[in-house]
């Protein structure tokens, strides 16, 4: 394997106590590579961070116009939340709008990653759904798009299996993905993502052109153009649905709104587009590490590429870019932050955008 | 920062989905490099991974004999435990011991470590305390080597500030510490871990040889040598309390014995003694993880180095270095496991040392 730069330091006492490694491409609409880091080429799984490809054909087949979903259900579609009970309540929704229930999910069910709600639970005696698992939304929009591919037979049947690469359902969705990032699925490593549907192997190259085109729409048909942007919409109308409280893409679209759209993926993986400059990105932390170093990459790119238009803007993301660490008493005790190489790149891939 | 090998690799659907980067030391006694990968030299904090040694002079100077402190309460002191009611209630025991409660504590409080805790103590309404902290052993051990040191003082107020480099307290556990390892910690750099202590940055190498030192006692005083080995014992016979339900540590340990003394610290570290060979290890991960990486290091070290007497404990072993990767509904999706030149090196180690 290359060895990718450093992209994130832990630093305590004065030294870097630990860095993560990782690479990340910004690609335009056509496919022209207009900033690089590491490795690019080498196929990742993008686990959930293209949630909002795979979201297309609930839309643009015309399962959410027919079923009227809210833009928070189709931000929910677009989401890894944090399984709190308003999202709970949502995907929930959506199944009932789809005529079935919590049953039809074929996702497991885990404790909610949002803390509070855990403790809640806990304390209410009750116990995890898959409605908690925070890929609730992304399989309620599966069922709601199988909903309308059943065509008139039983839909509880029609939908058995749905996670499976052969099943209808899951052929339209892996054909979103293929189609937006213009890479060959069928002869690429398949895995089993954590939810049980298929994860394909997409280097970063192309993972970043197809959010260059989720952002634009160019190279996308019309219809699925005019899906992917009114997704971005629904997810920067409601963007507490696509993560939760206190998480990072719910903070940064709360306050950035439309012009960027971000999504975290497991294994350190972040996609974003930025439709105000039609570009896509895609980023991988080599050892996998998701909350910390994707988050400080992601934060440092959107910082220096994305025009922000007010100190509460520029605050909220030096923060998230370098941060305090603090200890178990509230000390602080050290900083994470993008490394140097890496602010230098976000400043230089601004100035060629501008 | 030099590029360290790759030590353990996460796969998914065929390929190499994340990996770690890390470097290891393996010394004698001596201080000779037994075995070595990456870069040694640098100095890193070892974090909660010495607390065996930062624990000597709770035995050395007595305190541990005039309170009467139990084989749990001993491997308390070296634990980094999950906050189960035991560790909790072993930790108050201390403190009464020492005539003092909770309030002594300077660690912080933090909610447990151990999940099925945690979701217990929500049910019951109930708060964490220091006493949860994972530290508090530690901790507790430290104001019972204060209660001795106070010598006749008012014991509250001689404890208080107990964290700070130059409490007589922490003098004596820092000195302890720079002479197991022969490091010069007044000219290194310092930081603040976790629980408010100070971390002195030393070398994997030193470090090393300061296990290797605890685990034969070769090097150290009789006194403090006495007190290695008391405290391996203890921990050997009271491996629970040294982590807890489920720990990485407590299983190898319950399952080898006094044949290894291995302590997680946080930030990818990990440090290990082999009595019967007289040897000491120190691992460091590049990017910090502990849970995945460190652990299953560790444990194709302890694979390859310690005799292993039946098939259940080659098979324990062999489950922590090579794991099946599960995803929410059960199905396996990958491994963790060591990589090839781990496994080859740790096997070249077991040659040189048999």
């Amino acid at each position: 394997m290359t060895v990718n730069p450093t992209l994130v330091e832990a630093w305590r006492g004065g030294i870097v106590e630990s860095a993560h490694r990782g690479a990340l491409a910004i690609v335009d609409v056509d496919g022209t590579v207009h900033t690089a880091l590491g490795d690019i080429e080498r196929p990742i799984f993008p686990r959930s961070a293209i949630k909002v490809l795979q979201a297309l054909p609930l839309v643009e087949s015309g399962a959410a116009d027919r079923l009227r979903l809210s833009d928070e259900e189709l931000a929910l579609a677009c989401a890894s939340h944090g399984g709190e009970e308003r999202h709970a309540r949502t995907a929930a929704g959506m199944l009932a709008k789809a005529g079935v229930d919590v049953s039809a999910l074929e996702c497991g069910a885990h404790w909610p990653y949002h803390d509070a709600s855990i403790k809640a639970m806990a304390a209410r005696g009750e116990q995890p759904t898959a409605l908690n698992n925070n890929c609730s939304g992304k399989h309620s929009g599966f069922v709601c798009l199988g909903c309308l591919l059943a065509d008139g037979r039983d839909v509880r049947a029609f939908l058995r299996g749905y996670v499976q690469p052969d099943h209808p359902v899951m052929r339209e969705v892996t054909a979103a993905v293929q189609t937006a990032t213009g890479y060959d699925l069928a002869h690429t490593a398949r895995g089993t993502d954590g939810c049980s549907i298929p994860t394909y192997a997409i280097p970063l190259r192309q993972l970043a052109h197809g959010f260059a085109r989720a952002a634009s729409g160019i190279g996308l048909s019309p219809g699925r153009a005019a899906a992917a942007a009114r997704l971005r919409r629904a997810v920067a109308r409601a963007p507490f649905m696509v993560g939760g409280s206190g998480r990072f893409d719910t903070r940064v679209m709360q306050a950035l709104g439309e012009r960027v759209f971000c999504k975290v993926g497991a294994e350190g993986v972040y996609c974003a587009a930025l439709p105000w400059a039609g570009l896509g990105v895609a980023v991988k932390i080599d050892d996998g590490n998701t909350a910390r170093a994707c988050e400080v990459t992601m934060a440092a790119l959107i910082e220096g590429l994305v025009p922000l238009a007010s100190d509460a803007e520029r605050s909220l993301l030096g923060g998230l870019s370098d941060l305090t660490l603090r200890n178990w008493r509230g000390l602080d005790v050290g900083r994470l932050a993008a490394h140097e190489a890496l602010r230098r790149l976000a400043a230089g891939a601004k100035r060629s955008t501008a």
